[in-house]
């Protein structure tokens, strides 16, 4: 931390500081600058809170921060190496990681019926997904919009995991929720709207199955950062970031903008395995295709896409799907940029 | 809503789509332009999926909603009378609501121990505020930072409560707390990071207290008012909406942008009370006084003001509290601008 | 500035890194922390490059600037004390300033013609404001919409001076139209979009009149601050900084974000007299009397208000217009506020 | 054009506004909802202003634009063919467009002496770049940074066309300057900052040489593509449109977020050429080659990217800048999946 004092600061009050600071264990170091004076702190910052330091006086400028808040979720923890996240499905076991193949996660947004979410999950496997995604429990803009089947729908994911072999992800949006969810899904995911949900990042962090973590609508990288460091604190160290589309202010075409940047500054920053999801980072199935391409160009480790069988009757995010016939054409696309640059699965995506 | 189908459509698709759009109980009616043809849809479409409709078929070009998606949150839902919101507190009942005074919301961000919470509701009642804010639970960006004395700091609240006769409002961040938070507070609070925490808007619409729904980080006004329509919708009419400051691309002075221009957005399309909070809105005390003044001459009808005896050693949200005695002066300031526009408390601010 | 360097940097390299710096006439003092080391520089910074600095070396994590980029523009450049921006117009010498009343800026968005203008300007006079404001040169969204009757319209602004004895403010889009602007308006206008026009500072800069520097749709205050430091450095004192709104996510109901927090933030940070625009900021007329009572309340110096005879009629900016009726009743209003403040003008805005 | 009234809209007014549309030349068709009627505006309403219809009557609610505002720059005008735009350079002409090879352009942020761009030109086109960029007039936040050698520097381009045979870049920033930069420039480039600096859209769209066009920095992809409108209007239909990163609320790491999905979504809009420039568009060089790729797969026409032989002496943007063994090898990788998607230029990438 460095704490720079403003132009005029009398001397006692530097002194003042310095010493307080000194009371919490650091060792304080002045400059003497030409107009203002700066404090550095030397000592184990990472927990300190940079604001309770500005307020200990009124002549303080400003503090910054010089190392990163967060800690168990740095490269740096790791010793610069990426963590492999193992998640166990019927098929076996799938590492999610910098080291590994692509991870294709596919399938509707919500669970309709046991047809629908059965017949999803073998045509996204024939077509090389290794997960299922479907919605349980939906959280929606309107109370009057569909809300998932919740927990009827666990028991269907758990019938297209049987029929199918995939692993499940879905998502938890109430705490009380978490074990009963925990029974069917592999992998329990953190929607977009709960990324700063603070109670369940705790319970989810104090549960054992892998979490899936979507970014916040308008979450700096570092608060996303942050949000992983709750679970990983609360004893969960198995966390896939999944990029999802910011809001910005051109919402008219794509209905987010996709920060595709993420993936270079997350693997600079960071050793946890990184998703991209350009159903919902675009909201149009017409741009999920260039986007998908360009996030396994970019260095993502995982796809996370929308497949409904008859998108035209889906019960929500229809216009961001894309049929199963879409899709096998779309993993055939894939699967060129996939092997230029070495990363797609061969020939079997899982372990035994 | 009305469909705008592509140039190009073929007629036997226009056909299928109005027809398929009548079994759902609506009556299309086409409009045939030089280049596209357009469906309007009459009868109630409050409740229709727009995205639903837009994937009856590839060749519609887009669907726009021309009600608006809530109903009760809505000023015609009370056609075009404004709501009063009325909090019983030890000193009375307190209306919040346009043709009602200003009132006044004071207190820490967090409940730190019994001293400092009761000494701030005595000093912020002396200064003419009816309700004390105070976190028991704290979201915190970092799981690091103080969380919150929780369960323990109600307590205390309810001895500031039966000291100070004022009425509490204070954060619930999980479903699991809402009953016994409840017990203590008179207005329950939803903060911006859980405005669209679906389950606890659902489960704190199915109880009897006042809530105070603030405004999410990047929410739109729709958004907003939507989640209103959550709680509303789960039968408890009681809402005041929040504004807290938005998130724009400059951070570096104020922390957050506070949108003002909400006041008069929110006061054309719903009949709920609007509070605004400058102390989270600009992130600095020195910013609070012009914006809270701005706040009640653009017609807000209640204020939310962080006030910390010792802000240099808050354990939270320091630099934007004030002390008590800023919190006396600035008082006094508003007191200029309150009686201009004649929503100064007076003499007394509750009813008997 | 404050240079931090990586972990695990080599010793030889901050050696090298502090004798570069040396040599650019700066005194570099060095910080050795736990696990990174820091370098204070000490001289005159504020015309030192930032990213220069950050490119010396790989091992620079990053570079902090402690001293702000603005000289000129800045609060201290006057030792505190705000600047006054006097202004010449037919009715005498008018004062834009913290010191002085407010100052009220009234016309339509576009000069269309004679009758309208001179009309305009009567009726705006008459309810107290002090210029007329209206475009010869419009800067439009689409090339196929009016674009100003520019040059014809200098004389009708012209004219409309005589008529009225008000002060004309008008925007300037291209440097080649200074000369003739500035030969018939007051105050030069510099658009939102042209903000970050740099060859237009500099030329505005290098002439005497007056300028009205808008703020960008998405400039950061900072960037605003140097755009105004560009027209001070080329020599010209006479800046006066206008808000009209910033982009944001939300662009529904109103089509800017009217940023009035950034009346306390540049009342800190600059001596530049500051004018809100409540028509541009927030798009809708509706929406200007709450928006330009806040501004008042929260210390604005002048106002700019969009008046058209007949908005429905109007070539451009339409729908945020104020009638001369509407114009007159907010300024009733208005005097409420302005006379609580003790900013309001009485009982002649002009000297003589 | 849609027009929605409000509910509750007397008769006659509708039939006022019907009245007053017509004596436009549209045929108005009126649908008559449950609680609002809809005016269906049948007739060529691209050049209509929206705002213009809104102010006809209070009682309009809001007026929704059917049809694209933009005509010259979308798919339709070349009948869903995209163009070709084909620069002259002294190695010979060189096509940007959806059925060519990848065209790079490459070089220093600005011209600093003629060893420096002679070099820089000579490297970039030995790693396979047709074109070189270099800032003669440079757009600086601060008066103080450098502001390029202006028109020395034109001369030193000249030399570095003759000495490489590539094709030169650069950006006009006054209109006063037009003239002589197109005398050295093969391609006129104008930037962010004055993508709606409408004087010089004009002036540059009735020159003959192609323009490159780089998305404002918060610009909507609408009001994007109706600057280049204003261009071709001039007359000059060579436009390449150019991504180089929009503002959000995220700055930390990247410095801007590079919005990839404006390919897919410009290709469905338009037929201009598309170019990304991800030093700009990410700000760190670091980043740099992670986004080029996902640029390529994502179907990018052209790609723009800072070198500079010295990066840590650049006089401007050196931490963008990959240094020229960086861009040999970046140039390696690129080619990867440049062939895979089958946009490399093989064997050579210019027409004889």
């Amino acid at each position: 931390m460095i704490v720079v004092m403003k132009s005029g600061t009398p001397d006692a009050e530097i002194t003042r500081v310095s010493d307080e600071l000194g009371t919490w264990g650091l060792s304080p170091e002045k400059i003497v600058g030409q107009h203002k004076v700066v404090i550095g702190l030397v000592g184990d910052t990472a927990d300190l809170d940079q604001e309770r330091i500005q307020e200990l006086s009124p002549w303080i400028e400003l503090v910054l921060r010089v190392e990163q808040p967060f800690k168990r979720a740095s490269r740096e923890y790791r010793h610069g190496e990426p963590s492999d996240v193992i998640v166990q499905t019927p098929n076996g076991a799938v590492p999610f990681g910098e080291h590994h193949p692509l991870v294709f996660v596919a399938g509707p947004c919500s669970v309709e019926n046991e047809a629908m979410i059965v017949e999803t999950a073998v045509r996204v496997k024939a077509a090389g997904a290794q997960f299922l995604r479907g919605g349980a429990y939906k959280p929606r803009t309107s109370p009057y919009a569909f809300q998932g089947h919740g927990e009827s729908a666990l028991e269907l994911l758990a019938a297209a995991r049987d029929a199918s072999g995939l692993g499940i992800i879905t998502e938890v949006m109430d705490t009380a929720d978490i074990e009963k969810i925990a029974e069917v899904a592999d992998v329990l995911q953190v929607g977009a709207r709960n990324m700063q949900n603070f109670s369940l990042l705790k319970k989810i962090g104090a549960q054992e199955k892998p979490v899936l973590l979507k970014r916040g609508m308008s979450a700096t990288i570092e608060e996303w950062l942050m949000a992983a460091e709750y679970i990983m604190a609360a004893g969960n160290p198995n966390v896939i970031l999944c990029e999802r589309g910011v809001r910005t202010f051109d919402r008219q075409y794509a209905r987010n903008t996709l920060d595709l940047s993420a993936i270079p500054v997350l693997r600079e920053l960071t050793h946890l395995p990184i998703m991209i999801d350009p159903s919902h980072g675009t909201g149009r199935y017409q741009y999920v295709p260039a986007m998908a391409k360009a996030a396994i160009a970019a260095g993502a480790d995982s796809l996370m896409i929308e497949v409904h069988p008859n998108p035209a009757k889906a019960l929500s995010d229809g216009p961001q799907s894309l049929t199963p016939e879409r899709f096998d054409r779309l993993m055939q696309e894939l699967s060129v940029i996939g092997k230029a640059v070495e990363r797609w699965p061969q020939p079997a995506p899982v372990l035994a």
